[in-house]
C-alpha cells in the first residue's frame, strides 16, 4: 500500500511534461466512473475488478523478476487444459530451429484453414508468461476462429533482454515462410505481442523477407516511452495496466537493457509503416494503450494501408484475454478471425 | 463560476448509478493530463484551449435560449465567407418543399462528383447554429472532398421541439432522392447531426424509402440519456462538451419536450441497424461521445454492416470542426471524403 501510494504520488506529480510547460495541461478533478450498463454482465465483472496488483511491482534484481514471473506463469498454465478442452484445440510443444514454440490445432480444422497458419506472439510486458503460460490467447483464437496457431515461446529478460525476443520471433517467421505461402500466413498478438507483431513486419521489410497476408496487433505497445495521450488520460481508470509508472516502466527498462526505447524495433510507432499488410487493431475506451493503438491506426492509414480499428466499450487493456467467453471478448476474437479469413489466401 | 461549481458538484456526486450499486465503481483520483506532443501544433492549441464556457449554461425559458443561441449564430456566420473563399466553395440559400437549406458547391467540381450529392445535418445539441451558421462543416467537406453538399437548416427548439427537426430532414431526404440515384447520395453530420443521420436512415427504413449509398455520422449523439462509459470517463477531460450535466442535459430536455429520450428517433443506438449502408464513424480519445461512437460501431458490425471507425489522438468532441486546417482535422475530412468516394456510385 505504501509503495502504491508512492507510485501514485509520482504519477500525479509528473503529469505536466516540461516540453509543454507553455501549454496548460488539463486538470481533471477526482471523479467516479460507474460500471457501465452498456456491456454484458460478464464484461461488467471484468470492469468492476480491482486494479491488477502487479502494476506497482517493479523488481530490481533478476531474482526478484523470477519471483514475480514464475508463480504467475505456473498459475496461468493451470487454467489452460480446461480452456483447450472447452475450445476443442490441442497443443503440442515444438522446437523451430532452436526456438521453443507451441503448435495449437483445432480438433475440427475447417478445409478453408488447412493451408493457413497464424503466428502468435504473446503479451506480458516482455517479461511475463514464459513457456506454455503464454499460449492463452493462441488457444482462444485457434478455438474461436478455428485456425492453426504457432505460438512463439520467445526468450525474455531478465536472462535474455532485447534483441533475444525479436531474434526468436524472426527465426520462427523464417520457418513459417517454409510452412505456407506468405499470403496464407498471419501474425497476431496483444500488448507486447502487438508491438512485436509490428516490429516483426518492420524487420521482415528491412531484411527483404516476405510479409504476411494480414496482421492483428491487439492494443500494441507501440511506444515504450510514456508518449501518447492515454498514458495520462486513462491512468487509474484502466484496471489491467493502471499506469505507466511501476511495472510497465520497469519492464521497458529491463527489456531494453540500455537500448534506445524509441528504436522502431522497440517502439514500432517510429518505424516506416508503408507496405504493411492489411491490419486489424483492437482497443477499449478505458485502455491505457488506446493512444498506442490509434496512433498506429492513423500512421497506417496515412501510409495507405488497409487498417481497421475496433474499440470496445468500457474495456481496459487487453481485458479480452481475461475471459474469452464474455460476449464482447468472443466478439474481439470473431472480428479478428473474420479479418484473417477475408485477407488470407486459402 | 458559482454555477460552474454547482454543476461540477452534481457531476461528482452523481457518479455511482444506483443500478450498479452492487458493482464497485472506479474512483479515479485527480490527475493532470498534459497537452500531448503526438499531434501537430495546430491540434495542440485546440487541446490546450480552456473548457467551452457554454457547457454550464442551462437556459430555462425560450427567451434565455434565444439569448444564448442568436449571438453565437451571428458570430459563427461571420467566419464563413473567408472559409468559403479559402476552400473555394459557393453557398446558395434554397428552400426544399418548404424546408430551408443551403446548397454548397465547389468551384471546381470534379467530373466524378457531378452526379453525387451529400446531404448534411449540422450539429449543436439540437439548439445551436440556425441559418447559415450551421453550414461550417458542410463547407469543410465540400471544399476538402469537392462534393456538392445540401445542408439542412432544420427547425429547432425552443420554438420547434422534436419531431420538427426530423420532419424537416426527411422532407429534404425525400427531395434528394429525386435529385440523384440513392447510390449517388450520402448523408453526414456531427454530434446531433450524427445522431440525426442515423435517425434519418432508421426512419427511411420504416417508411420504405430508399437508403443512401453511404453515411458518415461523426461522434453521433446516439444516446441522449447519460448512458455509456465515456460520459463518465471523459468528463472534465473533453474541453468541448466537458460533461453531460448543464448544457447537454438541458438541450436534450428542450428538444425531447417530454418525449422518451430512449426512442430510437432521439437515441438511435436503440434502433435496429440491420440493412444500414456502409458507415464511417469518427471520434477522439478525449471525446465525451467516444462511447456513443463505439457503441454504434459495434452494433453496426453485429448487424453485418460495413462500418469503419476513426479515433483521433487527444481529440475532444467534434474538435475537427473548430479548425478544418489543422492537419489531423483535414485528415478527418479526407478520410470521410475517401469513404464516400469509395462507396457512392458516380
Amino acid at each position: 500500500m505504501t509503495k502504491h501510494r508512492a507510485i501514485l504520488a509520482i504519477l500525479l506529480l509528473s503529469g505536466g511534461a516540461a516540453a509543454h510547460a507553455q501549454m496548460a495541461p488539463r486538470e481533471v478533478p477526482a471523479h467516479t466512473v460507474p460500471v457501465p450498463d452498456t456491456v454484458s454482465p460478464d464484461s461488467q465483472k471484468l470492469i468492476a475488478a480491482p486494479y491488477n496488483p502487479v502494476w506497482t511491482v517493479a523488481p530490481t534484481t533478476a531474482e526478484a523478476w523470477h519471483q514475480l514471473v514464475d508463480p504467475m506463469a505456473a498459475e496461468a498454465a493451470k487454467a489452460l487444459p480446461a480452456l483447450r478442452e472447452k475450445l476443442r484445440v490441442g497443443s503440442e510443444p515444438v522446437t523451430i530451429d532452436g526456438v521453443k514454440a507451441f503448435m495449437i490445432t483445432p480438433i475440427d480444422l475447417p478445409p478453408a484453414n488447412r493451408n493457413r497458419l497464424l503466428v502468435h506472439v504473446h503479451g506480458g510486458a516482455y517479461v511475463l508468461f514464459p513457456g506454455e503460460s503464454g499460449t492463452r490467447e493462441a488457444i482462444a483464437l485457434a478455438g474461436i476462429g478455428r485456425f492453426r496457431v504457432l505460438s512463439i515461446d520467445y526468450r525474455m529478460p531478465p536472462d535474455f533482454p532485447y534483441p533475444a525476443a525479436m531474434d526468436d520471433a524472426m527465426t520462427v517467421w523464417r520457418a513459417a515462410l517454409k510452412m505456407a505461402k506468405p499470403s496464407q500466413l498471419g501474425i497476431f498478438g496483444t500488448s507486447t505481442g502487438g508491438g512485436m507483431t509490428l516490429a516483426m513486419v518492420l524487420r521482415a521489410k528491412q531484411e527483404g523477407m516476405k510479409l504476411p497476408g494480414a496482421i492483428a496487433p491487439g492494443t500494441p505497445w507501440s511506444d515504450m516511452t510514456k508518449t501518447g495521450d492515454s498514458y495520462y488520460s486513462n491512468a487509474m481508470l484502466d484496471n489491467v495496466l493502471v499506469a505507466y509508472e511501476g511495472f510497465l516502466d520497469a519492464s521497458a527498462k529491463v527489456y531494453a537493457n540500455g537500448h534506445d526505447l524509441k528504436d522502431p524495433q522497440l517502439s514500432p510507432i517510429y518505424g516506416d509503416l508503408h507496405g504493411f499488410p492489411p491490419t486489424i487493431l483492437t482497443s477499449g475506451t478505458r485502455d491505457l494503450f488506446l493512444s498506442n493503438t490509434v496512433r498506429v491506426h492513423r500512421k497506417l492509414r496515412q501510409a495507405g494501408v488497409e487498417a481497421v480499428l475496433q474499440v470496445y466499450e468500457g474495456m481496459s487493456h487487453a481485458a479480452y484475454n481475461r475471459d474469452p467467453f464474455a460476449p464482447e471478448n468472443r466478439e474481439v476474437f470473431e472480428e479478428i478471425a473474420r479479418f484473417f479469413d477475408k485477407h488470407l489466401a486459402k
